[in-house]
């Protein structure tokens, strides 16, 4: 068993958490918070031993009723790995305190790609991390791109990817976070740094890309063109997507037109949190013209890294190939819909399995 | 085993409908279903037999891939009772397919209240459902309402009521829908029809409401004030709402300052489709003035009613007491969130209870 701890218990911690939990060969040793908010009460209900972030705020947990197991340094020196999981920067932070204990760590997209021995996406680079002690899981609009990289590549050969990345503002519980009424290019800059960040994956891809930032906050959209090396059709574009176990094309008739209703789907599927895994890619929208494939995907900011995270896991201990792995991962998470109804993931954690009674 | 068909798979109609599936004494007979989009496909991967509700369209279920029981009326011939939860003014035109068949039947409160024999919230007038033949729920916005009037008005006696209601623009999926940018006095002449429907409840309450529509999708906000008969305080209102089952009173400290973090909360508790059925009062904002009560509740529009539903049938068929029928209800669903981190509902769905392995 590789005993797992998570520094920062937000939006990712939180999955991340729950997602260790779920593996067969992995377990949570604790948890790091800065502070005793209503996410400290959620995870002391799950059986997540608490961890202060910030040891001089220990007393604000008792006071709040949420039980510590001990400073956040102890549970480094109880972990076999780290996944820190603090907003941007901080990860920067704590590398130090991950070091003095030798126990190798995970840090997430937010922070500099020079955080660590490798940047990772399971499905183009796996190998890169094995055996390494520091790993940078790349950030969902990054993720979201190497995901659909990769077998394009793979396929047919890439001569130039142009994206234009419209990125949701904040999180839903990100209320004090902007804009609210406005389209903002973002950053100015063009290109946009995504497209840097795209190459600690693939260090040789020809890539620009354009950020923009909407009053959205359930998901980003990238609008993509990839100008291909070889002749294809929309039809064998679809079907390589398609066999993609992280990649959703979405069916039309499905009555999907956006974030919303993608949201309403994974929920009513049973996912947890709501939460899409996947690259969210509109069947309708491929389309090609001579060699210039475009497409349209949605990305769920808040879901598509945490199997890359377990992912990671695997690879730094060597305890699996990227083929088992992602499939362990796929399986115990239960990622993967396909266009038929047949993949809908139920986890029926509502119980509507009487329904059949 | 009561048999319930529900007519109307939408945002109301699939929560009711996995809602009946968890009671012990009633089974879901079908659903019936306008168009196969994307709730068509998960309603079949649940189990439940899908009906026409449109018989013309009925083709198209099959192209999609979705195996239909009949029509919509052989599901009404099928039922001990049916609940239609489809769009407002729709219930009207499908009364009499309920009566043609002697089936009784509950609607939802964007019908008028002339739809039915009587206006329905469990806590206020359960007994007054008993044995009818036609129920109506009150809206989410009526539902909230009720569920704070019953306790103060039998605690205190109530004078009047003054409540300006802060509505969401649409649910989260219903992208065609407005403001994006504006605070829409709605209705702009006052009162607005919300007091008249909390009447239908409570015939001889003094009650006003201002309502308006803002940018937002996630819960409406209430601003409640409550000029009571008798002097009270803050603290002994505030056991009072504690010890409503259908009420959350936020603590502080939770840092939960708006309807994003308080569906975050239910997410992280593992609720389906993070779906909150309580009224969410915020404890601080609790305040007295004199005789006057004023605080801030958050409600959930997708979801308040559902339990509501629930306890509507056991009335119509007088099956159970409303202690009875609210208690199962609640427990079956996992209503019911405490003040304390003890009470979070953990349904478990994502297995995270390997966490204490």
């Amino acid at each position: 068993m590789i005993r797992v701890g998570v520094n920062g218990y937000g939006t990712i911690g939180k999955r991340v958490a729950d997602a260790v939990a779920l593996q067969p060969d992995m377990e949570v040793v604790g948890v790091a918070k800065t502070k005793p908010n209503f996410e400290a009460h959620t995870a002391d209900q799950r059986g997540y031993e608490m961890y202060a972030a910030i040891p001089d705020r220990a007393p604000l947990f008792g006071d709040a009723g949420v039980e510590l197991a001990g400073a956040v340094d102890e549970l480094v020196a109880a972990a076999d790995i780290m996944i820190d999981c603090t907003p941007s920067g901080i990860g920067a932070e704590n590398k130090s305190l991950y070091e003095s204990y030798d126990t190798p760590a995970i840090f997430q997209g937010g922070e500099d790609a020079t955080i660590a021995e490798v940047s990772f996406n399971a499905r183009a680079n796996y190998a890169a991390a094995c055996g390494t002690d520091s790993v940078r899981v790349v950030s969902c609009n990054t993720t979201g791109l190497s995901r659909v990289i990769a077998p394009l590549q793979e396929a047919y050969g890439i001569e130039q990817v142009r994206t234009t990345l419209v990125r949701r503002g904040g999180d839903p519980s990100q209320n004090s976070r902007g804009p609210i009424n406005d389209i903002l290019p973002n950053p100015i800059s063009i290109p946009s740094h995504h497209g840097p960040d795209v190459n600690t994956i693939f260090p040789d891809l020809a890539i620009d890309t354009l950020g923009l930032k909407v009053p959205a906050t359930l998901m980003h959209v990238h609008a993509l063109n990839v100008t291909l090396k070889s002749d294809v059709t929309v039809a064998h574009v679809r079907q390589l997507l398609e066999e993609e176990s992280r990649i959703y094309v979405i069916s039309e008739g499905m009555g999907i037109d956006g974030a919303g209703k993608l949201k309403d789907f994974a929920h009513d599927a049973g996912r947890p949190r709501g939460d899409i895994w996947e690259n969210c890619v509109w069947g309708e929208s491929i389309a090609i013209s001579g060699r210039d494939l475009y497409f349209f995907q949605a990305i769920h900011q808040e879901s598509d890294v945490i199997p890359e995270n377990i992912d990671a896991i695997r690879a730094m201990t060597e305890s699996a190939t990227a083929a088992e792995s992602i499939e362990l991962t796929n399986r115990t998470l239960g990622v993967g819909i396909t266009g038929s109804p047949v993949g809908v993931v139920d986890t029926d954690h509502s119980g509507v399995e009487a329904a059949d009674d």
